[in-house]
Parts: structure tokens; sequence; C-alpha cells
């Protein structure tokens, strides 16, 4: 199988997964960041600055972000909706930023109280806000591959509006499937024309696994030679749209595949392992994570002499 | 992306499911397989005559195998996993039998008291009174990419296990994720040679969601042209060596990706999603199946007109 030697996942557990949890207390937000930074993840989305009204749960972004221990090796990043957002994360002292865009009309309304198109016109002074402090800019195009409100969304409006971001000066681009709508086929359909036509430009893909196919997307993306994905320990993380449905994928179902594909994470599942558990009891319930609950496929049972028994 | 216009599920909730639940009743199996007849499955695996010791959720297998509504557009099989089994299942009436042998010889005797050897040379007596009797007789091969007390099983040793039993007479061949150890280039490094050596052999493969690449597994296997998959409804049954572990793949999940990749099941998922939300009540707790808790990705939801709030 042609795939890529070596990817790069950005862990979004602390932000995206907690978001859609019962609130974490500070002190343990601060804990599970520190503990991620030890796996080997090189990219970690720790905190956005949102409307404290609007997402409770990342009120304290600024005194997590300033609490964290920074590993030299990992780049933090911090998620905005706006430019009053994108100033809070600048004035915090982030340097790595992402602007979130929805490509659905009315999933852009129903998250950030305005249309796409106004959230597109306000891209250029966010990233100029950004460049002028010397902080990276990445948009990511929500809702890429379907609405929880319109159903699909054409291919064509998504290429669309990263086309829009990228004019606007975005260092970086990110498609999320944010109710898990993507199936292998619409991946291609929308990472093959972006691959075309925005040749060049780092792409990374965040995929939910609401539906079960995560992992089936990754894989075909990878085929495709796509290398960034975001991933969420233990898959913490729900979907607002789907009680009791899971959220994104599990860093550690990534890492435990692709490693066994000889495609190298640079994460250490045993530490990740460690920090998935301790993530399950900090949102107080069972996580996604299919291994987490089995172990990896290299954990072995011993032998049950005892149990023999005639079987027909 | 290259994949076959239609492919062949077999239904294993009945079977490979319950066995790895509480106890369903009589009367709940006989309802769970009638519904699924109506579906528009094409095959599904009933019961499996095991000696009631060892699986005494599957002591009924007779009782529930004379008591189904049979459509005359599905073919029912059972399991068996010696000559004792077949004979049982011959005489109940079976006309598709599926004999059980693991590549890993510990899997083996723990599961039927005898080495992978003593299984194989049983396997040329039950597939002649298996045809002597009118039936076809697929070999499935147990621990085909791993074993749960032994680890890694090497390619040869599956293929070598293969052979035997086409030698044996087989009609077919199945190889299991017994415990879920695939990932998509283990796949291919079986099923590649497996098409080059057995070319012509009926192959299907029965994947477990145990560590989340299931369906990733399916996708690797299909676009090498694999076109026939177990599946369970709900993702029914568990793994006996990781209590809480998910069990096989989800049938409305494969139904669900599948269809939205223009690849044809057969399946209505209306019907299929009605009877995994009844065999969810049967088996009294909630089942892995993503796309039963989500809904499928057709499903829209309202537009929260009084949820907007200031996000930034």
């Amino acid at each position: 199988m042609q795939v890529p030697s070596r990817v790069w996942l950005r862990e979004v557990g602390p932000r995206d997964g907690l978001q859609n949890e019962p609130p974490v207390p500070t002190a343990g937000k601060i804990e599970l960041l520190d503990a991620l930074s030890k796996t080997g993840l090189r990219r970690i989305e720790a905190v956005s600055f949102v409307h404290p009204r609007a997402i409770p749960q990342m009120g304290d972004a600024a005194e997590v972000w300033a609490a964290i221990t920074r590993s030299p090796d990992v780049t933090y990043s911090a998620l905005v909706p706006n430019l009053v957002g994108a100033r809070r994360a600048v004035d915090a002292g982030v340097r790595e930023i992402e602007v979130v865009v929805s490509a659905s009309d009315s999933h852009n309304r129903a998250n950030l109280n305005r249309t796409t198109r106004e959230s597109l016109e306000e891209l250029g002074p966010i990233i100029a806000l950004a460049h002028d402090n010397g902080a990276r800019c990445q948009v990511i195009v929500a809702t890429s591959w379907g609405c929880p409100y319109e159903g699909d969304v054409p291919v064509e409006r998504t290429l669309g509006v990263a086309q829009v971001a990228l004019e606007a000066g975005a260092d970086a681009l990110a498609y999320g499937d944010t109710t898990g709508m993507a199936t292998p086929t619409r991946v291609e359909d929308l990472v093959g024309p972006t691959q075309q036509r925005f040749a060049g430009t780092p792409l990374l893909l965040h995929f939910h696994n609401t539906r079960g196919t995560g992992l089936a997307n990754l894989l075909t993306a990878l085929r495709m030679g796509v290398t960034e994905f975001d991933a969420s320990v233990g898959g913490l993380g729900g979907c607002p749209y789907a009680p009791g449905a899971s959220g994104n994928i599990a860093t550690e179902e990534v890492v435990h595949m692709l490693e066994d594909m000889g495609v190298e994470t640079g994460v250490n599942l045993g530490l990740l392992l460690d920090v998935a558990a301790r993530a399950e009891q900090l949102v107080g319930h069972e996580v996604p994570s299919q291994v987490l609950r089995a172990g990896p496929r290299s954990r072995t049972v011993p032998y049950p002499e005892a149990a023999e028994e005639p079987a027909g």
C-alpha cells in the first residue's frame, strides 16, 4: 500500500473534545495538556477563545493557556471564531491560530451568529492581526462534507471557501467533518481537487467518528498523500446534534493503526493510553476509544487451561 | 476510487453477536432473525451447533432453526465446530454449513478443545457429510490476523490452513479477524497472496471492530475486489478477551458507508436500523453501532433559531 512514511497528528481533545463534554475544572485541563505534551505529539490545540456565553467550557482559556508547562517540541495552538477572539488569543501570547468558518451558511450562523460571507470578510483582518504579531494562521473549513441543518455541502462550496481563505492570506488549510458526514469517496472527491487547485498549501483533515467512518476516511486521505490529521485523546467529545454519538476520531486508535502499518506518528502509544484513561476519569464517563477498551493488538491474554470444554 | 459495484453481506448478529451477549430468549432470536430476513440481506448466519456446555447461548439452535420464517431470497447458514455439530446441523436441515478452525493452535485448543491439526483432519469427513446431504460447506479460518494468546499469526500459517481446507473440498473460504487484530496493511498482506494462490475461490472476510479498524480494513479489502463480508446488526457481540470491547463491525455502519460510496448492498438501511434498535432492547444494553446512535448522514436537525449567541 502506498502511504506516507510519517504523519503529523494534532491533538484536539483539550479543545474540540472538552467543549462537547461536561465542564472539566481548569486544573484538570492543565493536567491533561501537560500529560499530552509528554507523549510525543508535536501539535496540540490547547484552547479556543470563544465567548464564554457561547461555550462556557472554554471560559478559562487564557488561564489554561498561561498555566501549561510547554514542551519545546510541541506547537500549541488556539482556535478563534472571529476578530475579537483572535485579539484575545494574540494578547494571550498564542502564535499558532486557527480561525473556523463553516462552508454551510446555516451552520456558520448557528455556530458564529453570522453568515459564512460575513465570516469570510473578517478573515483578512484576522490573518493580518496574526501575522503582525508573528503568528501563523490556519483556516478551518467546518462542515466541509456536510451540515447537520442543510445536509450535503457541494464540493464547489467547500473549495470556494478554501479559495477565499487562501486569498486572504491563510498559511494553511483544514477541512472539518464536523458531524461525521464524510465517507471515503467523498474524501477523495474533495481532497483530489484541493490538491490540484491549492498545490503546495498545507492541508489538515479533521474527522469525526459520528457514523463510524473516521478511520476509513483517514486511510483514504493517507493513500492520497495527506499527512496532517486532527484526533482527540480517548475520542473525547461528542456531537451536539446527536446525543450519545461519538466525537473526534480517537488519537490512540489512529496511532495504533498507523504505527502497525509502518506509518510513523512519533507518539508513544503506552503513554497516550495512560492519558486517555485519565481523560476518561476527568470527564466522568466512558469514552469511545476502542483501543483504550481492548488494549493494543500486541496485548495477549493468558491461555485458559481450566476453561477447556467440549465445543461440539 | 476503484471498488466493486455490489457487495454481499452476511449477517452474523444472531450467531456471532448473540453468543457473546447475555442469553436472549428463543422467541427473541426468532423475532430478530425474521426481522433481518425482511431488510434485503441475502445471507444470514442464523445459529451455531456447538455443545451447549461450551456456548449455552446457542443451546436452542435446532429450535430456532426450525421456527424461523424463511424468506426465499435469503440463504440461512449455521456454524459448526466439528463433525458432531455438522451432523446436528445436517439433521436439522441446514444446507449451508460453516466449519470453523483457528489458524492459531492455542486458540483452536481453547475454542474447540483440540489442536488445529486435529480440526483440519476432520474437515474431510465434515465436508463429505455436507456434500452427501446436498449442503455447501465454507471453512472459516479464525484468528487469521492474530490470536489473543499467541499474538501475531504469520501469513503463511493462515494460508496453509486455507490450503488444507480447500484440498479437503471446501466450497468457500472465510478469514476471521476474531479479536480485531487486523489493520489495513495486514489485510493486504493476507488477501493479496490468497487471491493469487486460490484464484476463483469465493472469499469472505469477517472483521471485528475491537480496536476501531473494522471499516478501514473492509475498505482496504473492497479496493482489492473482495465482495463478501460478515457484519452484525447493531454491532452486537463483544470480545471474550476484552470486557466492554466492541464485537463485529455493525451491519448498518457497513451499509451506510457503502451505499453512500455507490456500492450496492441490497439492504434497506431504515429497516435495518429498526432491527438494530430492537436488537439493543433484546440484549438490554447499548450496542456499539454509531449509525444507530447518530442516525444516517441524511438525517438533518432543525435550525435552532433561539440558540443564537455571540460566539466570540
